[in-house]
């Protein structure tokens, strides 16, 4: 995996993929979908996220404040669905699922080794967390595959269905 | 336009495209583009989004609390370009771009009546506005375009790209 740099992270985030979520507590790494998240800033990049408090994710993200956000490309939409079906409390989901975790340089959670993009994040503000289950992140460091060339992502319309990236396209503006 | 259940707003926003954001203020309304922006909860369905202090609608959303999320289909793809191209400052966009702008049930911003997808948003909680332009809102009411059908939207990827929703998928989870 290769640096990002992290002026670039917001065009990762703002088309709204579901993503991927890794903490680590005690030893024992975790991984979670989420598609409740936004950019806040572009750099250093801020991203708000919800993880709610029923999710095995939650504990580990308030107590360690360190998270990595793992962005899959469609060729891995089965595996996002069944981490998404299954709870950390009683299921080893990387191992399960054939994920693989690969050492994060800032932070303790892993990176996602199959996701096109990976970004080291820690907690910058818990004001809402106890409120919304909001947190907002800083995002440290990011990397990025170059193997995996124009990667199409998945934006998750409930109930199990996702509309895959289409064509790209630049609409021309008429403004001067 | 026809009543959207509130059961049913998250399945708009979560696969996270772009949208249009309406504000009035003084008797004059303003719209914006807007790609920041995530669920927080089901319902009645909460709503972050982050409005730069830097744009016009900063401070009607501020001073009114009051706004309304339009979802534009790709047909409208070169107007949102030209929406989020200049200021409310010193251009009546409504006008400028043909947008048709309808009242609204329960707030003073209105509906515009191109978008496939309208909700009416009231200001829920600032305690982020200082610190990153962070307003959470609720949605009070929504309606849909039946006449719109599928409609697929766009997702902005920075620099005017945009990728349009492909196909739909419902990945078999392997999981019981």
């Amino acid at each position: 995996m290769k640096d990002l740099p992290l002026s670039k992270v917001y065009q990762l985030l703002e088309p709204g993929p579901v993503v991927l979520l890794t903490t680590a507590q005690k030893g024992r790494a975790n991984v979670m979908a989420m598609s409740w998240h936004m950019m806040v800033e572009f750099e250093p990049p801020l991203v708000a996220c919800v993880v709610s408090n029923a999710d095995y994710s939650f504990a580990a993200l308030r107590a360690t404040k360190e998270c990595v956000i793992a962005i899959p490309a469609l060729k891995l939409a089965r595996k996002v669905v069944e981490v998404g079906n299954c709870s950390g409390r009683n299921v080893a989901k990387f191992e399960a699922f054939g994920l693989t975790p690969v050492p994060a340089e800032r932070v303790s959670p892993p990176l996602v080794a199959e996701c096109f993009a990976n970004l080291e994040c820690r907690v910058a503000d818990t004001r809402l967390v106890n409120r919304y289950n909001l947190f907002v992140l800083e995002v440290l460091k990011a990397w990025s595959d170059p193997t995996q060339k124009n990667p199409k992502t998945i934006h998750h319309h409930g109930h199990g269905r996702f509309a895959v990236d289409g064509e790209m396209i630049r609409p021309r503006s008429r403004m001067p």
